[in-house]
This record gives C-alpha cells, structure tokens and sequence, in this order.
C-alpha cells in the first residue's frame, strides 16, 4: 500500500482535517499520480454533511484532479511519468453494459465508480476510493486524462467537472450556430458553461438572479444577461430558448422557466435539489417541450472537451486557495461567495508540508 | 346564420341539456359538415368541468368528429358533397408562425383556436366555437381531414383526438422496430396507442393497474403486460424503455416509472393532470432520461395518420352510444369503465329527432 496525506471529513458535517492513508498499490494498468490542483465542486459539500443520503467516512473529498504522473504500469501505453494528467468524477466502471460501450461510463448500469465516497474493486478487494484533496491517487489508466500543454494547470481542474457537466449536454442537444441557449445560474458551472456555449457558436444568455454579475458574464462572451427577479424577464422571452441548462440546485417554479423555451426546447437539469422538482403538464404539452438530465461526460467526451477548451484558449475563473482554508471556502461555496470556482493549491499547501 | 341543435353544458358541472343554438354561415373557404358520430374524450369532462380553469358556457363539447360534406364554398378545392370527412381538435391556427409554418398547428404561438370553448374570428367577428355534440358544423378548408375509405366511420371518431394524440409522439421519438415503447394507462387512448405502436414496428408492453385487461391488450397486439400494483413489475422492467407514452391524467409516482427508461429514454406525457407533477433531478440524470410533453398533432400528420390507419385497418374498440346518454357516460369515462372508448351516434340519436 502507498502512503497518502490529505485532508477529510471523518463524520457527517464535521470540518475537514488532516487525514493519512493508505492508497492502493499501483497495478500494471495503473497511473500514479501526484496531484498539484483540485477544485470544489459543490457537490463535495453535498457529500460530506450526506444531503444525497449515501456518505460514508473517512471522506478525502475532490473529483476535479490535475497533476503529473510520478509511475506508471507495465501495461501502461498512453502516459510516461511526468505528463500531465487529469482525472474526474469516476475512476472506473463495467465496461460492458451499453453506457460504457458507447463511451458514456458516467450511466454505467451497474454504477460507474466514483473518484470518492465509492467502493473500487482491486485484485479481489474491495477498496474505499478517495478524492482529490490528497497528494497522490492511483489511477486506471483508462480512466485518466491528458491535459494538453497550453492550458494552465489550476484554472483548468474545474474543467473535470463543472467544465465536462456543461460541455456534454451543450454538445449533446446541440448547441451551436443559430441556437439560442440559456445558462441558467452564473457559478460554478454556469461560468464555464458560458464560455464553451459561445465556443460553440450559440447565442448565450444569462439568466441570473440579480444583474450583479452582468459585466463580468459579458466578458466571459455571454451575449446577453437578464435578472430572474425581474418578471419583465420572463414576459420579454417567453418562447425565446432552444435551450436552457439548469445549473441550480436549490427548488425554483420549473414552470416560468419552461415557458422560456421555443416548440421542441430543452431543459436540461444539471444541478441536483435535494427535493423533488415540480412542475405542470401543461409547461410541457404546449409547445412539445422537455426536461432532461444529464451529468458530467464520458472518458471519452471528457478528453475531447479538453482539447475543445485547448483549441479555444477557455479555462475557469478561480480563486486558488491553500487546503487549510477548504472549510472557510465551503461555507462560501453555499453562500455563492465565489467567483467562479476554488481550486485547493494542493502542491504548495498540502503536498509541501507533509 | 345557420339553425344548429346539440347537448351542451349551460353551466358549470351541469349535466348536459338539449341545445339549439346558431352556428357561422359558411364563407368561400368554408366546408359545412352533416356530423353522423363524435367521440367522448376525457377533456370534454375536464372542460365541462372546468377543471382547466378557462371554460365558457353554453359549451357544446366534442373533437372527435366525423360526418359528410353538406356544402362547400366557393373556393374549397379539396371536398365536394358526399365526402367523408373529419375534425378534429383545432378548427383554426394564425398560419404564419413557426408552428404552424411546420405544420404543427396544435402549438401555434398565438394560440389555436380549439373546436369548442374558443373564439373564432370569422369575417372581423368574434364567435364561440363548438363542437361535435351537434348535428352540423362549419370549418375552414384546410382544417377539415378526409377519412380513407376502408375506415368505418363510428370507430374512426376517436382517431381524430386519441389516435393523434398517440401517433404523434410514437412516430416523433421514433417508435418502430428496435424500440422498446410501453403505454402507459390502457384506455381511451392507450389502447389506440398500442395498435399505432405494434404497427410501427415497435416491441410494445402496456403497464396497467392491474392485470384485467391483458387479454384484450394481447388481442390488439402488445408484446407484453405489467401490472404496475405488482411491486416486481418495477424490478424487472428497470431500465428497459426507450419510449414511455405516459396516458395517464392523474398524478403518478414518476420516479418509479422513469428508472423504467433506459439511456435516453423519454417520457411522453399525454394525459394532463390537473395538479403539479413530481419528480426527482436523479431519476432523469442517472441515464440522461427526458419528460416531454405533446398534444395532438397538426392537420398535416393527422391525415398521415388517418392514412396509416387506413393502410394497417386499425380503428379503435369503441361503445356506440346515443346522445340521451351522454351524462351516464361520463361517469363511466371518470371511472374508467369504458372500452374503451364512447362514440356517440349523432346521426340516429339526435340529428334524427331534432
């Protein structure tokens, strides 16, 4: 076994804190990574104080993982030490049922393995995986992926999974020219999900609370931004979205936001309320409209949305912080006092000390 | 004005009364119909009921509406008296939008004008609509159908609502061969839904309450048949449908039957339940699942659908009914005692005694 240092949660809704353990010794397909960035994603928090109701602890939190291979395997062909590398939401899965057959393992019908709070299976045993905020993970190779030269490290670990939970229903359903797309919920995902919309050439609008962040979605190449608490908003573009991606979590009336969408519009759920979601046949039936969900992408959707963000220069806005302030960020997280998403310097706060 | 009797609701909740009333001389484009039988849906209820909140009294209910060709105007080039023919849910639409421009009249941006409880503009006037529970209507050319020859008229009725209803979102998610389609709900149109569905080429099951129907779903050609009080039937069918079509007008536990969609898979909501509907952000997400809406379909694929089932002789189980029942029936349409569908014969039961 290999030693690891991180920080975890060792009981529901406690603090993170300093944490050793044991990761499982690299086998010949595997990728030893030492990990130099991981960003917070909100559904870190979701795990650790159990909102989903399936935590387990000790917890090492973090799916969205960059750094640079310190060993590889025997059988290991696509990396060498020293490139730099990725990994995101899960290191394995079946790879046999028709998900992974088509390279959407995060559908997996028997469950795609998660980088944290998940059960690996590893010559025979059965081995609590966990995530990012640590120093070191080992990974299956085909579950690890490149992260082209020119993007910068920190600002592109949100990329594993705000970017890909953006990037695959935005390419899935089509976004492009002469698609009129909303991203509904300017954070964590929402900002990237602006940034790779207008990549993709559609006509992005903001839908966000207040006007608060206009100036700065603009920037980020939003074509136009309305404040939800203004009803005018939702007179002035009825039937206007082909579609429109729901990045927020919290419960909101389903209902005026449908009424958005042009004949044949999609919303597709991206953020995950604990509640149940609500709405009236009628938002559906009266222009054939949908609501889907869809979470973050496949190995495969994965790497080309990383050369994608490459190819245009698209990286997160973050605030990189030491690990000893991750607590401090997570009750920013839920307040939305973040722009757009933190990213723990694990290389010089963690790594560095231990 | 033309001297026109039928059954209408004078007020709210009333049972429905003898009614003499005037209907709009026909205009150049105009087609005036003798109606001989018109079916009883569902919405005719809730609309007498006023359970959708937007009825208007005297209402003479009925959509599903079949007869011959009386008179034609002077521009009409598409009938001649003595056709066979047939209305169904929509009497006019603005023609310009995209929508209509598409041929999806049913979701016209300005709103279709509905065959009863709407107003129509006929020359700078406004007139209330009404429908088929009458010995005589006039429409507009182009949202008149013609009905094939080989198809008896009483039990092609129900075709022109409960069959589009149920041929549009079969043919518009693709059902056909490789598909696996379940209805949901074997009544009025779920049953029509099964016949349409078999003769796509797709492998159909029903899910019902219970197994009393099986028999009959068997004859009109379903794959298969689940009880949906049976607890198992959610454990065997788990992730087995590309295509639900979800006919049933109350509320339902629609998590349960979402894990029943495999990868992609949609829900087609047809039935309209008065309260909101329920869902949790999982049940779509953890397989990309959809809900969608759809209501009836444009005159364009309802001819192609009356078409289609003229090809595969397909009308649907019908209860012939006079008119002096109308009330009776309606009970036995809220409590699903019905097979499955009543169509009342306006010929003998009231065009010949007013």
């Amino acid at each position: 076994m290999i030693d690891a240092n991180g920080y975890a949660a060792k009981q529901i809704k406690q603090p993170l804190t300093p944490y050793s353990f044991k990761r499982r010794n690299p086998l010949d397909n595997d990728v030893l990574i030492d990990i130099q960035y991981c960003g917070i994603c909100h559904s870190d928090i979701h795990q650790v104080r159990n909102e989903w109701g399936s935590s387990n602890f000790p917890m090492v939190p973090g799916h969205e993982i960059v750094g640079s291979v310190s060993q590889v395997g025997s059988n290991v062909a696509r990396f060498k030490v020293g490139d730099r590398v990725a990994v995101g939401n899960f290191v394995d899965s079946c790879g046999e049922c028709k998900p992974c057959v088509n390279g959407l393992e995060q559908y997996c019908v028997k469950g795609a393995i998660w980088t944290y709070n998940a059960i690996e299976r590893c010559n025979g045993e059965s081995v609590p995986t966990q995530g990012g905020y640590s120093d070191k993970i080992v990974v299956k190779e085909k579950y690890v992926l490149h992260i082209p030269d020119n993007l910068p490290l920190a600002p592109s670990a949100p990329l594993l999974c705000a970017g890909i939970t953006l990037y695959s229903p935005l390419t899935h359903w089509e976004a492009g020219p002469g698609k009129k797309v909303a991203i509904l919920g300017l954070g964590g995902i929402g900002h990237i999900g602006v940034k790779i919309a207008h990549a993709l050439g559609a006509e992005v609008t903001v839908l966000s609370h207040s006007l608060n962040k206009q100036d700065e979605a603009i920037r980020m190449r939003a074509d136009s931004f309305y404040a939800t608490s203004d009803p005018s908003t939702f007179k002035k573009l009825r039937g206007y979205f082909d579609l429109i991606i729901n990045t927020v979590s919290v419960q909101i009336d389903l209902n005026k936001y449908l009424k958005l969408l042009n004949l044949d519009g999609t919303m597709v759920i991206v953020g995950l309320p604990e509640k149940e979601m609500q709405f009236n046949a009628f938002s559906l039936t009266n222009a054939r409209r949908s609501i889907a969900g869809s979470v973050i992408g496949g190995i495969k959707e994965t790497q080309e949305m990383l050369n994608f963000c490459s190819d245009r220069n698209i990286t997160c806005d973050v605030e990189l912080i030491p690990i000893q302030q991750v607590n401090e960020a997570y009750e920013r997280v839920v307040s939305s006092d973040v722009r757009y998403r933190f990213v723990i310097d694990i290389l010089n706060s963690l790594a560095s000390k231990t």
